[in-house]
């Protein structure tokens, strides 16, 4: 019999990316294909699983498939994505039977894309061997996960380090989310852009007010202040953590030499052990290899309760 | 030959506390002798060992001492003790060191008196099962605990909680701790008794704000101040760690009808999935239960290499 490999499958706003492996994490192959939020959930699911059949035949003909990673926006479940707006009717897929329906006699283990990247990092990357260690994610949104004795921390219901949902001030202690802005609406990669986009129209990323700010003193201040905030958030989720390393991930992270020394000051300045503050070693593609990251653990906890049985 | 006993040691500002008990946690005797911090650490060090020992001479005469669990204000380590202003000369006591060699043969577990409450309300109390959850102190000073994956997270410096050190506002970040006020001396029972007392020469504790709330209307707003602070600050470590349970633990625990609604109102606005919040099945002596706790782990782990040896 052929030997089993694992898939990875990355369910994004934009984009879905799958990727397939050896189960020791060697790549055969990887393909990508439009999300098309518009066209609804049930499209997009189809899209995805559709795509990763695809790369499964070409990439590990004739091989059994022993686990699937999947990492999506939105917290999944079961029988649903909480907390997933990004497209129409994602929350009320059903991914974890779906999956399970799609790639019979594999197993499935499903993250958060944020907690996914953070995954990865800790098999692979810029965290392996932190205890604990904290991944901040700066791309469209903002999210953390946490690290510790060598799992990420998933929370009770999947949704700790969505530090978005933030209160920013003493005054929006008891209000209801729809009466305060969270923190994710000021400090995010969307926050910066839509900001910047009242003053420099053509403005089409985060990354526009980062290489203005050097001659635009407006640019220059809406990044003093989206810093500061985010500094305050970061130095006393580092104070509750005690981090070993707190590894930064995410679109932004191409902007890392104006981010690097007001984080690392603020950190300094604030916590009794200041921890290290590094780039991640997967910036741009971590939730997909976090993806990979958490099948092949699957895929070696089948192995062991297989050999165990 | 006798069967082991486990002894629990909790260094507090006031007292130090000491119990013997079963590996199993059965108590068999405890004790309470002054810290009399005035008379400096060393005699402080020796106050403790000396109680320990009468206590192990008449409630487990001729038995073995297995394991000595410990907790104490500030970080303990081998050579010293981080963060602990409240004993004269505290930081420099090698107390891993010293506790190892006045109780030969037996294995030392330390940790600060947080970590060791929480780690009692997880073996025996409100946290147990918990995953993730998080042990509040509200007593003279303000920390927390994580509990996650089974474990108190420590941190790399063994630091976790001490969110006493948190920024207070933006304008905290990037100023050193001399130049800010942290969080520890704005919310905590020092705290509010400090603010009580310019306003209530009588006060001795910060359960005097409490009762006079009722009909002192500036007893009233220092409380709400002190919550809606306390609030903002709990409320973003839980969306972080989206834990399944809030423990109280700490001398307010004894104002705990005050404190609850607030509290639970403002995770139940903020939190995505919020979390209970309970009082501590222990809030009084926790520190010393969970010096108990770390003494029956380490007891328990000392026999298991035992067997396996």
């Amino acid at each position: 019999m052929h030997s089993p490999v694992v898939l990875g499958l990355d369910f994004g706003g934009t984009k879905i990316a799958a990727a397939v492996c050896e189960p020791n994490g060697a790549r055969l192959g990887a393909t990508t294909v439009d999300t098309l939020a518009e066209g609804g959930a049930r499209a997009t699911l189809e899209r995805g699983i559709g795509a990763a059949r695809g790369l499964l035949a070409s990439a590990a003909p004739d091989r059994p498939l022993a686990a699937v990673g999947v990492a999506t926006f939105g917290i999944p479940g079961e029988d649903g994505v909480a907390l997933a707006p990004a497209v129409p009717g994602w929350s009320d897929i059903a991914l974890g039977r779906e999956l399970r329906e799609a790639f019979a006699g594999a197993r499935v283990s499903m993250a958060t894309d944020v907690k996914a990247a953070a995954q990865a990092e800790l098999a692979w990357g810029a965290l392996a061997g932190c205890d604990p260690g904290i991944y901040l994610n700066l791309g469209t949104g903002l999210a953390v996960a946490i690290v510790a004795g060598g799992s990420v921390v998933l929370g009770r219901h999947g949704a700790s380090g969505e530090i978005g949902y933030n209160l920013r001030s003493l005054g929006d202690v008891g209000l209801p989310l729809g009466e305060r802005q969270p923190l994710e609406e000021a400090v995010s990669g969307m926050a910066l852009l839509r900001e910047a986009s009242a003053l420099l129209p053509y403005a089409t990323g985060a990354v526009d007010v980062f290489t203005r700010a050097g001659d635009d003193p407006r640019m220059a201040r809406l990044l003093d202040d989206f810093v500061a905030e985010l500094a305050f958030h970061l130095v006393n989720l580092a104070v509750a953590v005690d981090p070993e390393r707190i590894v930064v991930g995410g679109g932004m992270v191409r902007s890392w030499h104006r981010l690097e020394t007001d984080l690392r000051r603020a950190l300094e300045a604030a916590v009794p052990f200041p921890p290290e503050l590094v780039p991640a070693a997967f910036p741009f593609d971590a939730p997909l290899m976090g993806a990979l990251a958490l099948g092949t653990a699957a895929a070696r906890e089948a192995q062991s309760e297989g050999a165990a049985a």
